[in-house]
């Protein structure tokens, strides 16, 4: 374990020190929660190679289809996700005890020549574990990633949702684009 | 000139190649443009290194706030961008007779762990020169960014657009997601 509480054996996806340098969170939180330390034997982090024997692509089946990942197909993403210096901040919660991937979200920071060249991020596949609803986590992971972007030096940060969903985001300062559409193609599920 | 029309000595965002094997476009054009050859002094590719003195940041100020952006924060940009492997998908018009860019459309592959570790693509900036309008080339630089990302392995791609696009948008099959919501925190301009 080093110094800032982060195994330093663990293949990080991102630095996980940066997370010890957030300080503006938005939500409200009850029973003691806080953004960075989510709960007694949970532990927010960034994700780890490490995580596909920790029930990382079953967690993320819950949200969407993610088909049959083979360990090497898994290794060779989070390489490529981790070469791309900057880009992805894939952000977890494990419970410790189990030792499983109980909650994911996705911090995508886009580079710009617009806006100074700076950068926009948008929060993508955020999801948590049927069996944890209700300890306030996906506010957590979607808090830490606002922070997150702000950080980053991001001049937005956006998303899409369902529109169940509208009400949980405005928590943290999101608001509807007015007159803004979102479209897309699909060529395969 | 390098044998496939585009010039070995300039430096590419991403390898020119690709774009010669697209071949599934959806749009119908007028007067002999075809998305590869969209007039007879304009030249599609993707944006090189040099085009700081080709005007680009200045067409990009036509879309939104640009700010001051030296030549050596354009090249750092440019070769972050460049570093992050199959990513940055910036292509671009030229008129050769000016020697100016005159329309500019990015596209922007995320990877995924989700849908069988694949990607999915969004459609970034477009914007053509105000003398340029009406030349079809917003068509052009849009179709071919969605045959690049059905290229490209892509399992969607997508777009954020203003009421008055969403129509021109359905030409390529881009349809308005049903209950799905656009959302965004701005911190800067």
């Amino acid at each position: 374990m080093a110094e800032n509480g982060f195994q330093g054996a663990l293949t990080y996806i991102y630095d996980p020190a940066i997370l010890l340098r957030l300080t503006s969170f938005q939500a409200e939180y009850k029973n003691g929660v806080t953004p960075l330390n989510p709960g007694e034997t949970l532990k927010l982090r960034p994700l780890c190679l490490e995580d596909y024997d920790k029930g990382y692509l079953q967690l993320l089946s819950q949200l969407t289809s993610v088909g049959d990942v083979t360990r090497e197909q898994f290794e060779d993403r989070f390489n490529k996700m981790k070469a791309c210096d900057d880009t992805y901040y894939v952000t977890v919660i494990e419970d410790t005890t189990s030792k499983q991937v109980i909650g994911s979200a996705t911090l995508v920071k886009e580079q710009k020549f617009i806006h100074r060249s700076t950068a926009r991020a948008r929060v993508e596949d955020v999801v948590v574990n049927d069996s944890y609803r209700g300890k306030q986590l996906g506010k957590v992971l979607v808090d830490v990633l606002v922070s997150l972007g702000r950080e980053l030096g991001c001049y937005k940060v956006s998303l899409e949702c369902k529109d169940h969903n509208v009400k949980f985001y405005t928590i943290f300062g999101f608001e509807a684009g007015k007159g803004q559409n979102y479209m897309q193609i699909r060529f395969f599920d």
